[in-house]
């Protein structure tokens, strides 16, 4: 019998796939990572089938891969030779939603837009949105502890994650947090387990916040700036203005070309920076008007404002174009860094240089109210890695985003994209103190290794 | 050489003190723990004294005992004997403060209001502000993840912590977290270190979250109800009409009818519960207004609405009498614990009758918008501690918080006052998991013993 044989035997009827191509569309996430050769993967339908999975797995010392829906951007849950793939997709059950209490516990393959439109069946909502919300999952949300558009405004994942449960390495179950708004008992577990890629143990269930729904409708502005400068100096005004934005983002020129190539939006020769931001206040109108105002101290040369629904979507829906626009030009290393917002621009023209010192395209757009960057560098659709200069140009970013007081990961997390650039953050203290608190948990190394940390 | 010779012999002059009684006014915070004997007192000036102070005890085996101003209420800060107390009440540097980044570096000696009054200057606020926020320090705030009256709408201090300098047992310096608004480079271990009270390292700088400062002046209601159940559910339906109170408190009977024997507020006899609600939106007088209108849909017999700050803070002014007022009325303990809010009425309906049962003085109030009661025990004040019937009144109190979804501290921590109730919520895993996580850190066990865990 093969070691694989022992976990089928374990687990109900088809929990277990076995079959190549299967596995192989198992074994990665939306990047370019190329996985090893995964024993199989577990379509885990409860908790139990976790644990039967993790005792197997700490028995057997097989290394075992978490995943979600596989929307990861920085190859988390890319499967190694000899893995097991653990997929929580199938535990899509909503326990519990208390409006009284504004909490609800979920199963962690609960696509995030659908707990968001359960809430909003409450007058509450889910405000954790990363871009891939309608595809994501819950668990990989926490996985990753994923931002988004609205987080400038309501914070990210690990801000509305109150409890969770997990099965340990060994299999044991540990159950953290709590179902309250405030607590303090012991250690934060709960915050600790939120971002740790799946190498602390696997999330089985949460207990998140919901928060009240906007009862108005939102109102959008766009606004055109004929210089970077000008447009990161109106975001900072913005938020000194307390206008209080449910979304900020910040286009570049190479983004705006990118859309208006795919669809035309009449971008301007001298428009050089688009902002997009929306108020869900109850006087949004008036908080857009006062950014507006804001915009145009700023030296903004045209800012088109919302009156319907339609219209406001018709603005966002620019941003929403961005990642397509941006894969039409071809392959896509999608980054991901967070600078303090006073360097907004400093930042982007960092970007902008390495781009023509190493003669890579790069398109940039910015959580801009957050400080948080993703320039998406380009390269030829054949090559299956980025390219030398690629990782030049990548390398000068990062190196210039520590240099300005800002983080290597503002959303993505670190997977195994990152690792080349870990240390230039965290220092030998914190990976001697991260590699210990790994063992606390799992001991025998199978969680997700070389992720991470 | 004495053990404690050794220590002043490294430290600058002046550092360490040794008088037995100014080492007893060292030894104990705001409750009736009795600390041992503690060897010496060390007033630490810089980070270096931190580590000179770290190494040494690493070398002796000497117990460190870290505290900030000593407001503490649940015994963390407590020293037993053989050990060391290191007070960061000296470092009161504010490092930094930038409004563009609407960030601050701080020491852990600063006041927690002098920092929300350098912050005002820039139209900024620093937003945890515990009852004690005029004599306690940041980084006691850190250690117990204070919390505070405008939490219901701003968060705890974990949620403005953003980076943390701290001291490691062995005498290593860490770096945790960073400057960003957004950041998931590793594991949490600025989450881990808040709330860890002193039992994982010494904190001796914080990278902490400003936010913007209310523009307009905040508005304020006073509701008088006749029964417990019409004011939680008051609470409760204000929470759902999305009114976003700056503070929401509820004050029980008892602790009316302390206040009223201390300074006459006109107490009415069928006056059951007062529940104390501010606005500090933009449109606050409307938000009051709403809140008043939900008052009196759910039963209010009164409602006062303040038409100026002299009349807000007069309303307000109640509040902060609670504490004094029960002070008159007998020794203290102070407790806290939090429950999911939809249950807050059967919480106090619960503490209520425990005191009837064990015949014990118990007046509460809580920040009811988040659920956060603060039951607290009158006895005699002869007594070194609370006497068996108070214990058993609490047994019940906290076994039933728990029975409802609730947890066993809000916001003052586990410290020594709470290691009794500590296995009920936590359970053997969890203990294990915060046993290995301390042993990484703190590997000799020095660094406050006993304490929280």
């Amino acid at each position: 019998m093969s070691v694989i044989d022992t976990l089928i035997d374990r687990l109900p009827d088809g929990r277990v796939l076995t079959d190549p191509d299967v596995i192989d569309s198992y074994a990665r996430d939306k990047t370019f990572c190329e996985p090893g050769k995964a024993l199989g993967v577990v379509l885990a339908g409860s908790r139990e089938d976790v644990v039967t999975t993790l005792r197997w797995a700490s028995e057997h010392r097989v290394p075992v891969v978490p995943r979600g829906a596989g929307t990861g951007l920085a190859g988390a849950a890319t499967a190694g030779d000899g893995s097991i793939v653990l997929s929580l997709a199938r535990m899509t059950a909503i326990r519990e939603l208390s409006p009284a209490d504004e909490i609800a516990v979920v199963e962690p393959g609960v696509i995030t837009a659908d707990l968001d439109r359960a809430a909003r069946e409450h007058g509450l909502m889910y405000a954790p949105d990363p871009s891939s919300y309608e595809i994501s999952t819950i668990g990989g949300n926490l996985a990753t502890n994923a931002g988004g558009l609205r987080c400038v405004k309501y914070g990210v994942t690990r801000d509305s994650a109150l409890g969770l449960e997990v099965v340990l390495a060994d299999g044991r179950v540990l159950n953290t947090g709590r179902r309250t708004m405030k607590g303090v008992t012991g250690y934060d577990l709960t915050g600790l387990f939120v971002g740790s890629e799946g190498t602390l143990g696997v999330i089985t269930a949460a207990t998140v916040r919901l928060r009240r729904a906007p009862e108005s409708p939102p109102a959008t502005f766009a606004a055109e700036f004929g210089s970077l400068r000008e447009a990161g100096a109106a975001v900072s005004a913005i938020m000194a203005a307390g206008c209080q934005p449910s979304l900020l983002e910040l286009l570049d020129r190479a983004t705006l070309e990118a859309i208006d190539d795919m669809r035309s939006i009449g971008l301007e020769a001298a428009t050089m920076a688009m902002l997009i931001g929306q108020s869900d206040a109850t006087d949004s109108a008036a908080a857009v008007a006062r950014m507006q105002e804001v915009c145009e101290a700023n030296g903004a040369a045209f800012v088109a404002v919302s009156s319907s629904p339609a219209e406001a979507e018709e603005l966002i829906g620019v941003r929403r174009m961005a990642y397509h626009a941006k894969e039409r030009l071809g392959a896509c290393l999608v980054e991901d860094m967070c600078v303090p917002r006073s360097v907004l621009p400093d930042m982007i023209s960092a970007i902008e240089a390495a781009a023509v010192r190493h003669g890579v395209k790069i398109c940039t757009v910015a959580h801009a109210g957050d400080g948080n960057l993703h320039p998406v560098f380009i390269f030829d659709r054949g090559a299956s890695e980025p390219p030398p200069e690629v990782w030049a140009a990548a390398d000068e970013v990062f190196t210039r985003a520590l240099a300005l007081g800002g983080t290597l990961t503002g959303e993505h997390g670190v997977g195994l994209l990152k690792k080349r650039w870990l240390a230039l953050e965290t220092g030998e203290v914190v990976e001697e103190i991260h590699h210990g608190i790994k063992a606390v948990f799992d001991p025998l190394g199978i969680l997700n290794p070389g992720k991470a940390i």
